[in-house]
């Protein structure tokens, strides 16, 4: 599958590099052409992979994961182009994390809305789906490193068939709980989960964990 | 011990019936001191269960539970009055839920601020301790009815001997995977949770569930 990767950090790169080992062709996407972090991951990696503005990977790509920062997202999917999002399905993997105001941070929208309802307001004619979020980079592409690999995951989205598109990729990754939480308003639950998931990951010492959901 | 239960609800009586049945001495308050449901919760009780004022079962608690409605929360508080809450432990089963505006609800309180933290400011010669606010009822009461009986609930307080109290009582449930998530302001991620567990709850069709933390 073409797929565009928006954003050059931890998730960025780590997403990328699974989509790009299970063969699909993977274009990065940064503010400008030539990212030096972008470059060295085409670098790394290989084969089809390639780096371009956030315009380039939009247009390459037919599945758009969003892995900018939360405060961000808006402005680089708007540089990205609407016309580049036409019908394709956004992963929208960010957080609405405020850093402003010291640590833990909070969230800069909650509660009547989220940050994945305001993408999808912005850039009506794509497909969002929020998913992913709630886990840390290394453990979205790699579930089975914890426990017995079967912990959940969510999916949150007005077009069926989109999120079907994103637990297709979800499973190729390994996930086994994959839960359809409903509608792209449904976003605001595992945004507002962030809150707990840092203090536990105060509590816990470490990042890599996830919860499993027991019946 | 001697418990004082804030509350007539669901979740009053199901915490007051195990309480009991465990062999605490448990008062269960109400607004008015002659509660149908109270005096109903007693007759089925019996042994050394009682009814009362929410001021007769604050000062009957060494530990009081408030299973109130969180709108009503401090009100409730109010009415068990400051001096009867002196040094105890208030276990905060409650949750900042507002069904104002429809369903599902929103939080009236959560980002920089939690019900629970609000609790501890109105009372703060009072023990705070945030818990047990992310399940079902049933399920807070019998962990072992899930799963293997290993899932998670959450500790927020910032008296460490209050804790450990609340961490007895919850072992004495069947509670295995107890995390205490450090202050009194860690109780803005459980209960900024509650808007992913609205969500859990309609995706999976049953309140009988909880989260387990994978590492």
């Amino acid at each position: 599958m073409k797929i565009g990767v928006l954003g050059t950090g931890m998730v960025g790169q780590t997403l990328a590099s699974k989509l790009a080992a299970l063969g699909h062709e993977v274009v990065m996407g940064a503010r400008e052409a030539d990212n030096e972090r972008a470059r060295n991951w085409v670098a790394k990696t290989g084969g089809s992979a390639r780096g371009g503005t956030f315009a380039d990977a939009a247009e390459h790509g037919e599945v758009i994961v969003n892995c900018t920062l939360g405060a961000g997202s808006i402005e680089a999917l708007q540089r990205a182009k609407a016309e580049n999002l036409e019908g394709k399905v956004i992963v929208d993997v960010s957080n609405p994390l405020d850093f402003s105001k010291g640590m833990p941070p909070t969230l800069f929208v909650d509660n009547d809305d989220s940050l994945a309802e305001r993408i999808q307001r912005a850039f009506p004619k794509a497909r969002v789906v929020k998913a992913l979020n709630t886990i840390n980079a290394n453990v979205m592409v790699d579930p089975g490193k914890l426990g017995d690999g079967e912990h959940a995951t969510f999916l949150s989205g007005n077009d069926h068939e989109a999120k079907e598109i994103v637990r297709g990729i979800l499973g190729s990754f390994g996930w086994k709980q994959i839960i359809d939480l409903g509608d792209i308003t449904t976003a605001r639950g595992p945004e507002m989960y962030l809150p707990l998931w840092i203090r536990m990951w105060g509590a816990l010492g470490s990042a890599d964990f996830n919860v499993k959901i027991v019946r």
